[in-house]
C-alpha cells in the first residue's frame, strides 16, 4: 500500500475532478439544454460514468480511488483500509471535492461559492439514496471479487443508470453531497438538506456490507 | 453451482436492480422528457444497458444472472441449468423484480402499485416480441460460446439496440412484462396485454435454442 | 474456416438483425423525436453501434461478420476470403439484410416493402460516403493488426463516429444501401441514388487497401 | 519504434479523421438540433470521443497516436519521443488535421475554408482549457502506468467527460485549436481567440508533467 501522503493526494485530485465534473457537466448541461431537463441529466450522467471510468482506472491502483467516505466506511469495516484512514480519507475527498466544484463555479464565470437553494428531501428522496448506495457498495464489493478488471466500467455504469432510476439523481457519496451544496445549479442540493441524505446514504452502505456477507465473501 | 438459495437471492436481488431500474429510469424519463418521448426513450435504454452490464458481471458468476425466465427455461432445455430450478427461479425473478417496481414508485413518491393502463399488441408489438427474444437468446448463446469476457457488454448493448428496432421497446422478459404491469408509466403494460406478448417472447426464445444447435453448438 | 453454408447462414442472420436494426431504430426515432432530428440521429447512430458490438463478437469467429460487400471484396483481394466466396457472401448480405428491412417495416406495422423517396447525393455526400469507407476499412485492418480484442468495440464505435461526421449520416456499406431504399424512413434511400453511393463506397475501400499496404501491414 | 515517415503518416491520418469528426459532427449537430445546443454537444462528445477510442488503438502502437502537441512535448521532456521529432509531429498533426476540417466542410457543401467568427476567451474559458489539458495529460500519463489497454477507453472518455466540465467544451489540444479555426460553425474558434487557448492549455500540461513526477512515476 503507497504511503498515507500519496494516496491522500490521488483521493484529493480524483474527487477534484470528479465533483468538478458533477456541477460542471451540470451547469453546462442546465445553459444548453434550454429547459428540456432530461437532456441535461442525459449529459450530466454520461459526463459523471465517463470521469468514474478514467478516475478509477488510475487512481484505483494508488488509492483505491474512493473519492466517497461511505465507500472509505465500508472499506475499513471490511479490514481493507485501516481504520484510521478513515477521517484523512474523507478530509482529502472533501478538500479536493469541494476545490473541484468551486473550480467549475470560476470556469463558468460564476462566483467561486454559491450556496444552492436547491431542497432536497422526504420519503421518495430519502429511499432512493439509501437504495442507491445499498447498490454502489454491492456493486463494488461484487465486482471487485467476481471481475476485478471490471471495477472502473461496472462504478461507473451503475451511477449512469442511478442518475435515473432515483428520483434525486443518486448522490451516493455523503462528501459530493456536502460539496454539492457550494453550487446552485441543477446539480446543487441546499445545506439543510445535507442532513437527510447523508444518513441515508449510511444507512444503505451498512445494509450493503451485511448482505455482502452473505451472497458474495 | 453455489446452493439453490444462493442462487435465488442473486436472481430476487438482480431483478430487484433491473426491473427497478427499467420502471425509475422510465418514470424520470417521461417527468423531464417535456413531451420528447424520444429523449425518455435513450435515457431508458441506456440506463437499462447501465444496470446490465454491472449486473451480469457481478452476479453472473454467482446465478447466471438470467433476470429472464425465457433465459432460465432454454438454459434448462440445453442442460445448463436443472430442470427442477426453473420455475424457482422464475418465482424468486418475479418477486424480486416485482418489489423493484413497487421501490421505483415509492422513490418518485407515487403509490406502491398502480396498474398500466398501457395497452400493447396486435401485429407489429408482437412480431417484436418474438425478434428480440430470439435475439436476445442467440446473443447470449453465441457469446457464451464465442467471446464469453464480453456476456455482460453484449447483452446490454443487444438490450440498447433492441429498445429502438421494435416498436414495443423490447421487453423480451416475462417477468419483466408481468412486473411492468405495477406501473402507469412510459414503460407500463395493461395486464390485459401480458399474454400476448409472452406467448410471443417464448416462441421467440424456442426458435433461437434451434438455431443455436445448427450455427453455435 | 468453418464450411461456406454456415458462415452464409451467419452472414445473412447478422445482416438481417444490422439493416433490421438500421431500419427500425430510424423508424422509432423519427416517430418519438417530434421534429428534433438530432435526437433521432443520436438514438439510430447508438443503437446500430450497439448491435454491430454484439453481431462482430459472435458472429466474427464464424463468417468475420463482414455484412458489408466492401470488406468481403477487401478481404478477398488481401487473400483472407476464397474469392469465390465474395459473390455468394454479398448475396446472403442483401437477402439477410432486405429481410431485416421488411421486418422492421412490419414491426411498426408499416407495409412490409415502402420505396424511399429520400433522394441522396452530390459531390458533398459522395465524398463522405468514400472517406466513411475508407476510414471503416482501415479501422477493421489497422485494428485487426494491432488490437485484435478491440475489432468489435472499434468497429461499431466508428460507425457511431462517422453517422455524425458525414453529411450522409455514413452508410459505407454497398448491401446496406440497397436495402435501405425498402425503407421510406429518416434512414431510406431512394432507389436511383444508389448507383452514386456504391461506386464513392467502392472507390474509398479500395484506396484503404493501398494504404494499408502501406501505413499497416 | 517504426521510422519517422511511418509514424508522421500515422499523426496525420490520425489527426484527419479525429480533427474531420470533431468539425463535421459540430456541422452534423448543429444543423440538425434545431436550436438545443444540448443536443448538439451530445453528438459531437459522444462522436469524439468514438473516434478517439478508434484511433488509439490502431494507430497508438504506430506512432503513440497523440494527435496533439501537448502531448507530444511532454513525451519529449519525459524522454519517451525523440526532442527532434516534436517540430515534425507538430506540423503533421497540423497539416492531416487541417485537412480532416477542410474535408469536413467539403462533405457538408460548404465552402473549404471558412474562418470561423466564434470568440473564445476570458478567464473561464482559459481556467476551463488548463484544467482540461492539465487532467488530459494526467489521464494519458497515469492510465499508461496503472491500466495500459485502458489507455485508448480512458482518453476517449475523458475527453467526453470535460466536453461537458469546461466552459470551452474542452479543445485541449493546440492543433486543433488552430485547426478548428478554419470552420465557422458550432466548433469553431476565431483565430484571435487561439493564443490565449494555447498558452492555457500548454500551462496545463506542462503542471501535470510535474505532478505526474510526484504521484504517478
Amino acid at each position: 500500500m503507497p504511503a498515507l501522503s500519496r494516496r491522500l493526494f490521488a483521493e484529493a485530485l480524483g474527487s477534484f475532478f470528479l465533483f468538478g465534473c458533477v456541477v460542471g457537466s451540470g451547469i453546462m448541461g442546465e445553459r444548453l439544454a434550454g429547459g428540456s431537463e432530461a437532456v441535461a441529466l442525459l449529459a450530466n450522467s454520461i459526463a459523471t460514468g465517463a470521469i468514474l471510468f478514467v478516475l478509477i482506472g488510475w487512481l484505483g491502483p494508488i488509492s483505491g480511488a474512493h473519492m466517497n467516505p461511505a465507500v472509505s466506511l465500508v472499506a475499513a469495516l471490511r479490514g481493507e483500509l485501516p481504520k484510521v484512514d478513515v477521517l484523512p480519507y474523507t478530509l482529502a475527498q472533501l478538500g479536493g471535492g469541494i476545490a473541484g466544484v468551486i473550480a467549475a463555479n470560476l470556469m463558468f464565470d460564476l462566483p467561486a461559492v454559491v450556496w444552492s437553494t436547491h431542497v432536497r428531501g422526504g420519503a421518495g428522496p430519502w429511499l432512493g439514496e439509501g437504495i442507491a448506495t445499498f447498490g454502489l457498495v454491492l456493486t463494488i464489493l461484487g465486482t471487485v471479487r467476481h471481475r476485478p478488471e471490471h471495477v472502473p466500467s461496472a462504478v461507473a455504469l451503475y451511477i449512469v443508470a442511478a442518475y435515473w432510476f432515483t428520483s434525486s439523481t443518486s448522490f451516493a457519496n455523503p462528501a459530493i453531497t456536502v460539496a454539492r451544496a457550494f453550487s446552485d445549479s441543477f446539480a446543487g442540493i441546499a445545506p439543510a438538506s445535507i442532513a437527510g441524505f447523508v444518513i441515508a446514504q449510511l444507512a444503505g452502505a451498512l445494509l450493503a456490507a451485511m448482505v455482502a456477507k452473505r451472497l458474495i465473501d
